[in-house]
């Protein structure tokens, strides 16, 4: 990314940034010791927003589908990170299955595949790709470039373990299964209670996890690191509220989402007014259990969230796969002010096990200031992080890139410890 | 490194090398098996020498000297395997101290220093360099170069705990003590029994260590590992024999020195006749404890390394910092074939733990393919390798730098095993 980066701090953020970066000792210090109590999950991406007055995450993935868009020139430090992974999780193993999404029209998310699969097979595992997608009823290659493709094959079960089979009738049997699909149209069958280790487990789905329940964890997790900082944990952590039982097709509990977006709204102003901020709060409303970007709403009033018109309706009652929504979560919007050649840059960070190992902006020159950048239909242009996120210099100045790639690497491994928890109380 | 590497292998070495790149996932699994079972030092480095029908560890040191060497891209690997290892050793650990060599006028060793330094600082340490050097009276500092500097301290003990003290009279206090030290010239008093962890530990210097027992273990860890190769062991291990109760001052034990080397020349002509190889056998002399090259002295015939004149015998019984030689290990001479623009080129592999961070080769125009490049007065030129060695490409040639650089870094793998099973046992 030879373009430069652009965003004007205020003083409370550019303490916070400050401090991440003149103090790495005792932040590395104190998640050494957070991951000591605390099991990272096996990989997981985060989506980060900075309004120059706020650095917080507003996403956690945890089947990141964007590791064709990190720099390949750190690939060994993903390959480093994935060898403890699997040390950690499945040691013995030398075969994995992963289990994808069902996009295989998708050719950005089969070359996410085939680049996960390479870490895979250059940290030392034999690794096949086996689709629940019941169309493909025989191994199918795809073109994902003049030079590449990648195999899909069907996956065989056999009373409790998934296997996969081959044209001359031998077996690839693997130890562990790898998902990179959210099970947002709930847990196929075929994969219900098998025998194999599931890597991460099923319940880190969209079936089971809530993005509210993430987010409880994260508010704690972020308490607690600015016991460290000493700075008000608002500064890193998006302000929330769940609603459960709406329904926007029949309009049923849209009392309740006007009172909760009102009251949040408040709240985030009274933020404002402590800061000094001049802008106009907002407040995302998305679907507490989901993903890609189907379901989001951008509002400014609350009289903007109802009386919606079928389109709208439809589009908010439905997410991937088709599973309905009825549970939400209104969150403080974050304005984007980052910038590259004056587009609108999201910076999204990636992580294998407890280690940062890259990130990239979402780049998109016609969206605003305080839209959901992960949006249908939305064409961002992926620019991946220049430099790794380890090398906090203290020589340089804090909007040193290796020094923001740091600070974000900070705020993406605290959400990645919410996760931590997240997952172990399920 | 944009200099092509030049070396032919036979074809027993390039079906080894063949099986290492085409069957990385085999060999991985079994080394995350071995790392369960063995825990890896801190840190080592590796000097390999490749003839083209052998491809082997000829020595393996715990206190690497030449991280400046290294390449500068992949720093972030390093930083990450640090990270790794302090969370295995020292996990609470904030503040630590390194206690370097003396050689304080060398700076090569001190670009070293400040480069490990670098590392700790960037896997979140707070790092001061305290020496042992009585003649360091307070902070000094060091340019390395026209920017940087490095401070070396006079280290201070109460009780069982070092410490730093600083002009302000406060007090630097670390958690654990990284030895970057061999301690051949004895393990100095202040760091005797002291209250702090010491990384690796004292029994990792020369005063206990012994290069036989190294090698003992390494050719215990080669069989095993040929088990899977299906390959000949001697094609990875170097043989050797040890004796005791040499003095080459009063040529003690010349006669016993003499039916080694033939005997071990004997064994190594065997093995050439067995494969076909009609160079020369050779054998290398060295001192059984000890490093930096003194003291080491190659011969073809048993009767070059007796009837020494007096200058010669001066270097074989002296070692560094006085330490005297009477334990001896004649290890078979592996012909170094390596050449970089028709210069011999010898390979050298870092790790931090058990995670291979990079190398370089010592690359030397005016020496002999049967001369030990790690000798005094020598100035060999560091090249560093260009790429990782943890991407082994499938559709690449053997020959290709990646595939050979993940070659020599798993043959470096297993001296660090061997490693692991020598500090265990003491």
């Amino acid at each position: 990314m030879n373009q430069p980066l652009k965003i004007n701090l205020t003083n409370e953020l550019l303490e916070l940034e400050n401090f991440i970066i003149h103090r790495s000792c005792d932040i590395e210090q104190w998640f050494r010791i957070q991951w000591l109590e605390n099991q990272a999950p096996f990989y997981g991406s985060v989506d980060l927003r900075n309004s120059g007055f706020k650095l917080a995450p507003v996403d956690m993935n945890l089947f990141p589908g964007g590791f064709n868009n990190l720099n390949p020139d750190f690939a060994p430090l993903a390959v480093q990170a994935a060898s403890v992974a699997i040390e950690k999780v499945c040691p013995e193993a030398k075969k994995v299955l992963i289990i994808p999404e069902k996009h295989t029209r998708n050719l950005f998310y089969l070359k996410n595949l085939f680049q996960f699969k390479e870490i895979l097979k250059n940290s030392g595992l034999e690794v096949r790709i086996g689709t629940v997608d019941s169309n493909i009823l025989e191994a199918t290659d795809i073109l994902i470039d003049d030079h590449q493709s990648i195999t899909l094959e069907p996956i065989q079960r056999r009373d409790d373990i998934l296997y996969i089979k081959d044209r001359d009738g031998t077996e690839f049997v693997p130890c562990s299964v790898i998902l990179n699909n959210d099970l947002s149209g709930g847990v196929p069958e075929k994969i219900k209670d098998i025998g194999q280790q599931v890597i991460p487990p099923i319940n880190a789905g969209w079936p089971t996890r809530r993005k509210s329940s993430h987010f409880r964890y994260y508010s704690q997790v972020a308490k607690e690191f600015s016991l460290l900082t000493k700075c008000d944990p608002w500064l890193i952590d998006p302000l929330f509220k769940k609603i459960d039982n709406l329904d926007f097709s029949t309009r049923e509990g849209e009392d309740k989402l006007v009172e909760t977006i009102d009251n949040l709204l408040h709240q985030i102003q009274n933020k404002y007014d402590e800061y000094n901020i001049s802008q106009d709060p907002y407040v995302v409303i998305k679907a507490d259990a989901g993903t890609y970007g189907m379901g989001v709403m951008t509002v400014k009033k609350s009289s903007e969230a109802i009386n919606l018109n079928r389109k709208m309706r439809k589009k908010m009652s439905v997410v991937k796969e088709g599973l309905s929504v009825s549970e939400v979560l209104v969150q403080e919007g974050i304005h984007t002010e980052e910038t590259i050649n004056s587009a609108v840059a999201e910076p999204v960070v990636y992580m294998i096990d407890h280690f940062v190992i890259g990130g990239f902006y979402r780049v998109h020159t016609l969206k605003g200031k305080d839209e959901n950048l992960n949006s249908p239909g939305m064409h961002f242009a992926p620019v991946a992080f220049d430099t790794s996120c380890l090398m906090p210099d203290q020589g340089r100045p804090c909007h040193d890139k290796a020094n923001r790639f740091y600070a974000y690497g900070v705020i993406a491994r605290l959400s990645m410890l919410a996760a931590a928890k997240e997952l172990a109380e399920k």
